[in-house]
Order: structure tokens, then sequence, then C-alpha cells
């Protein structure tokens, strides 16, 4: 390990550390001015940090980065003032910290409070999207932790400009010194320490790619807050209403193929399928949703592909369905534990019997009864805002919000009570 | 890595995500029906477990095991008995399953449930005490969770028969099979393969030394619910009512100083320091407390030994107490975010303003204002029961009981909602 990068990061890991420690004493209203302040310094230093970005963009270019990485990488007037809006959104949300969750008496006179605290330090590692500096660090400071930012090579200095424009504001709010940091290096070793340094750092957080997420996941000492593919289903019971059913799978595959939350593959119970899957098929076909059907199903809709294997544990991100049709209830929720990722799975039935066993059964981080899919969101939840879906189980699951961004104590207060 | 071992871990891992499948199909009164049909095997099976556990501590003898690692390890019919009860008195608990933590409607009417469910498959690492086999199945269970055992390799004769026992009852009432399960082999490689297992194992609770629990964190990539030790604090303030101040100190070191929530280091604050500091070393030392004192604190108890940096960040586990004075609560704030282990910490004072400040800056799981460390125990916080006290800062904190033995998921019901 380079010794330099190595020492760099310890001095990052311990002055985060001890502003993670002064962001406790902070109060809602001095959090807030902070955000406020740092979306003004965004504003005044749009120019700078646009030609930040521009070079970072001629780069990119020249380095073959694909139209998609560049657009992603581009920072425009529009993109700069969502990363205003978003300090002042995310401003205007209720701290999440020092409320009590739950508090009890115990007979000896001791009282109990189970308070929302600061997780401490936070490293975030990203790719692309330059945006994500600003919404991540804003997230993170408003519950109270320190940040670590680890960017994408190709973005660095859009990212520095980004991060310079918001310390700005923070100093100028008072905010405690090194509350966010940016790594200033782009060589890779630099993520090696970051996910090592438990002393200093509390939970990695990576948004990117599944690989970015696994090397991270293998490698780290760090806990790891992981966001993986969201592998979706929609089981159709005998008894559903077939309306709902087409609208829900419809909306579910079509209204943004592109995302974690959109469904991948269709279970439909063999007592429907002959009357309500022609017409579903007809339906996404007009959509250009290329159809993959299991034997079963290659019955009712026509001329499809076969599903292999492999398209059972396929994100396709795409406008792409696979087709299954199943005996009953008990073979949806099997093939959802097995193939499924545990992100967000539907079931469409009149039935609450058939309704409360797929809602205990299926292992997932969200379940739904009669609705899409698509719903499994920070703002759609009433969060406010996410840092991304968590398809971990421990700590978080589901959208990671800032309350998801806490962690907890018990402060017990009494009156001279020792144990007997 | 030997491949039979391997195999074998491997189809323990597969049963155990099975089993943890079927376990979110059951009722609270199903489970219970089993911890008691466990609990009578276990009476059934005295004779069994006992001549197990005598061949273990007679080979733990030969292998020159030292005389406190044999009591640990030997199982007498008080011993058997309190396993029994443990498990009645588990199943007498409330279930943590299935509740909804939260529930709430938005505008499209939605309405969303924040829902407790298991965490799924636990892999729990222990040493020496073969009731930490039946005490720790327990929990996991009742909180639905399939379970993998890998206890001391001294203990497995007796782990064995106490497992087969739990499983004959477990089997009797019709819990799932392979809910328990426990690693049969001493190789320590099984515990290589537990620990990376992260298809079929959701977290591993590693309870013994702190060099256990390091080698598992440190290798593992299922995460880890790790118990650390506890280097607890007592800061003694200005405005301490000195009676107060000197039971809860005696208490926290001398009711039973080998345990986690036990005081190591006292901080003394320096205007309360002349009049308080020689009354309660006098008392310590009627005590037979050894006192280690840092330069100023020797100006008011003569004749004790220097106390070194490295005291500062030792768990003596014994009689033995570190004493310092401080200048003011932010430096004895300092000095337990710095050396503390984020256990238990206690402020001994009768100003609000400080304890406020005490409670909010101490960066621990349990912060004590006017009441003893020792309280920090699942029983005394009112869980009931307990699988360890946490240090670490995600999912849980502090004691770690039946609702700490769960995670969440969303269950969001609709009436054919889409988005927009």
């Amino acid at each position: 390990m380079d010794s330099t990068i190595a020492e760099k990061m310890e001095t990052i890991g311990r002055r985060a550390r001890k502003a993670s420690q002064a962001l406790m004493g902070l109060s809602e209203e001095e959090k807030n001015q902070a955000l406020k302040a740092m979306a003004d310094e965004l504003d005044n230093q749009r120019e700078k940090i646009r030609k930040a970005n521009e070079l970072d963009v001629k780069d990119g270019r020249e380095n073959g980065l694909s139209s998609a990485m560049i657009d992603r990488l581009i920072l425009n007037d529009e993109r700069i003032d969502a990363m205003i809006q978003g300090l002042h959104d995310i401003a205007a949300l209720p701290d999440p910290i020092g409320k009590d969750l739950r508090t009890w008496d115990k007979e000896n006179g001791l009282k109990l409070h189970k308070r929302a605290v600061p997780i401490g330090v936070i490293g975030m590692i990203y790719e692309s999207r330059p945006n994500v500096t600003a919404d991540a660090a804003a997230l993170c400071l408003k519950a109270s932790n320190a940040i670590i930012l680890r960017g994408g090579s190709e973005a660095l200095r859009s990212n520095q400009a980004i991060a310079e424009a918001l310390n700005k504001g923070a100093k100028k709010a008072g905010l405690p010194e090194h509350a966010l940091q940016l790594v200033p290096v782009r060589d890779r070793k630099a993520v090696q320490e970051l996910i090592r340094m438990d002393r200093y750092v509390d939970v990695i957080i990576p948004r990117g790619g599944q690989g970015l997420i696994r090397a991270v996941a293998e490698n780290a000492t760090v806990p790891v807050l992981k966001h993986y593919e969201g592998i979706c289903h929609i089981y159709v019971d005998a008894d559903a209403d077939h309306e709902k059913a087409w609208r829900i799978v419809e909306n579910a595959k079509c209204q943004r193929p592109g995302v974690c939350n959109a469904v991948e593959t269709l279970l439909v119970n063999k007592a429907i399928a002959p009357e309500w899957l022609p017409e579903m098929a007809e339906q996404l076909l007009k959509q250009k949703v290329e159809l993959r059907g299991d034997e079963a199903s290659r019955d009712y809709i026509k001329d499809v592909k076969p599903a292999t294997e492999e398209d059972w544990s396929t994100e396709y991100l795409d406008l792409i369905l696979s087709v299954k049709i199943v005996d009953g209830i008990k073979e949806a929720v099997e093939h959802i534990n097995h193939y499924g990722s545990g992100h967000s799975d539907a079931i469409v039935s009149e039935n609450s019997e058939q309704q409360d066993y797929f809602s205990r059964m299926v292992d997932s981080a969200a379940v739904y009864v009669n609705a899409s899919t698509r719903f499994t969101d920070g703002a759609e939840f009433g969060m406010g805002a996410e840092i991304g879906i968590s398809t971990d189980r421990l700590h978080a699951r589901g959208p990671v919000g800032l309350e998801e961004l806490t962690t907890y104590k018990y402060v017990i207060t009494g009156n001279g009570q020792i144990r007997e």
C-alpha cells in the first residue's frame, strides 16, 4: 500500500471522527442554516463548478467514456439548480436526531430513553454523477454525521469544485471543520484504505454498479450498507381483479424500465392465465415490451422467446419481461424467495388469505398488495429524500432516508440507583 | 480449504435458509409449544447430556484447560435446570414478529406498514459454556430465525447432546426441519466457511474473548454483530451529590467486577476532588480495590500506583480502578469518547445542564445520569433475555434481545395504485 495514500486517508479518517463528535452538539437550527449557506455557495460558485465539469467532460470524451456516462457526468444549470433545491429540501425535513424512539420506567425508578443519535462517520463511494456529492453530503449532515465522499475518478474536478463550495458555505455557517471531506485522489488504493478504517468510519455506502458494490462488500471490514439490484416480481393470483392486474403490471414494467423497482418477472396463476394473460401480452407488446415465457405460458402468448434459467435471475433494466405460469401461491413465493433480490414484489389478488400469505412469506424489503412495485422510493414512502434503497437485512431495509442514517443510544436517568 | 468441510457447511447453510423461510409461517403459539417441548426433552435427556459433558470435562482436564475454563464447561443439574427454565422464560416473552412498528397512509390511498420480521439465518460462534447452545437457540427461534451454532471444540460432545435433545423436542412440536443446526466438526475451517456464506447466513454473532471476535470481524463477509469489551467510566461532576457518587462508584466497581458493565475508570472534576475523592478512596480500599491514579489525583489519594497511558484503555475485569482528575465536563467527555469502548458511561451530577451535555455528547450505547453502569443488561432494561451486548453502532446497540434479533419489511396495501 502506498504510504502517502494510507497517510492521507488516516488523516481524513481522524478528522472525520473528530468532526462527528462536534456534530453531536449541533442544534437543528444550526444544521439547517449550514445547509442553506451551502446552497448559497453552490449558487455563488456556479461558474467555477461548470468550468471544472467541462474539463472532466472533455477528458471523459477523450478517454472514450460512453455517451450514457458522459450524460451522467454533465452539470448544466438545471442540474446545479436541482442540487441547490435538494439542499433546501433537506433543510426543510424534520431533524431525526435527539428524539426519543421509546421511553419507559423501571420499578426501581430508572427512566429509560431509547434515543435517535447519529451513526457517526459515513463513507460514501459512488460513480459518475457529481450531484451525489451535494445530495449525499446534505442527507448525512442533516442526520449529524460526518461524511467522507469518494466519487468517480472521472468526476474528480467537478466533485472538488462542489465540495469546495459546500465547505465554504459550511464554514460561514460555523459547521465543525472536516464534517465533509472529499477524497482528493484518483488512486483506487484510497478506496481500499477507506473501507478498512474501522477506527474512523462507521458505515460504507457504495452507490453504483453491482461490480463496485460487490468489490466493496468483499473487502471491507467497515460495515457496508448495500444497494444491490432489484429483481422484482408481480404475482397475479387466481382471484385477481383483471383490470387492476393489467394496470399494475404495465405500470411496473413500462413507466420507467431502467430503475431498480421496475418489475422483471411476471408470475401468473394457472387458473387465471387462459383468460387474463393473452390480453396482458397484447398490451405489453403494444408498448414494445419483449416477453420471454416459460413453456406453459407460451400456450397463451404466442411467438415469444422461451425464458431460460438465466432469465429468472436477471435484472433487465429494459423493456423485457419474463413470464411464468405457477400452480399457486406457494410456487410463486418459492420462486420469488429463490430468484428474487429481496427488493420489491407484489401480489394482485382480491383474496385476503392469499394477500396475507404473500405479505408474510415473501422475504423482501417491500411487499405490495394490489399496487405497483414502482412505489419503493424514499419520497413515495414519505421520507422526503433517500440516499439509496438497501437490499441488506440489517440496520436498514428498503429506502434509506434520514432516519436510516441514525442509530440509537439508551439514556438512563436515575436518582442514585445501584444494582443489588 | 478442505472440500469435505466446505461441502458440509454448504449443506448446513442451504438447509438453514430453507428452514428460515418455513419459520416465517409459524404462529406465536407454535413457537412457544416448540420451546416447551425442547425444554421437556432437555429434562428427559439429562443423563445423556451429563455423560457427554463428563467426557468433555475429562478431556479438558487432560488437555490442561484452566480451572476457569473447566468451570465454565461443567454442566451440573443446577445448570441443566437453568437451561430448562431459560427455555420456558423465553416462551413466556411476547412474540416480536409480525407487529407493525409504524403504519401510515399516503394521499394516493396506499397504506404502509413497517413490520417486524425475522432476520433469517443467524450464525452463532461461541466458546466454552455449553448452556449458550440452549439459550441462543431459544432466543433466535422465538424471533423465527434459523440458527447455526458453532460452540467451542472443547464442548462439542456436550453441545451435541444438548442440540440433539432440543431438536428432538422441536421435531415433536412440528418445528421446520433444520431450524437449529450445530456444526458437528471441531476443525476451525468450519468457522472460516460459516462467516463467508453470505448466500445463506444473514448475521454472525460471536460471543467470547476479544481475540475470537476480532478474528471473526476481520475475515467475515457476512455482517457481524460484535460484542467487544466494556471500558466504562463514571464522571463525578462538580455538582455531584457526594453520597450518590460514592454509592454509584462503589456499586459499579465492586458488585461484580468481572463483567463488561463494571466501571474501569473514574473521572473526577477538580472542584469536587479535594473533598470527595479521599473518602471514596478509603471506601474502595476497604473493598480491596487497587487504585491507579493520574498525577493530580495522587495529591488526594496517597500511596497508589500511577496510572499509565495503557490503563485508560484497559478493561480490568478485576478490582482495579484508574482515577483521573479533569478540569471539567468537556475534558471528561473527550476522555470517554477517546479511550472508552462505547459501552456504558455515567455522570453523577445534580446540574441539569451538565447532565444534558453528557447525555448528548458521550457516544456510548448506554449513558447514565445518576445511576450505576451495572444496569446495562437485557433483563434490567426489561427485554426479558439477551444474547449479548452490542458495541456496534449499526442495527443493534447495547443489549441484544428478541427485538434486536428481528429486522423489518414494508408491507404496502393498495387498491390498484400505479405510479404516475
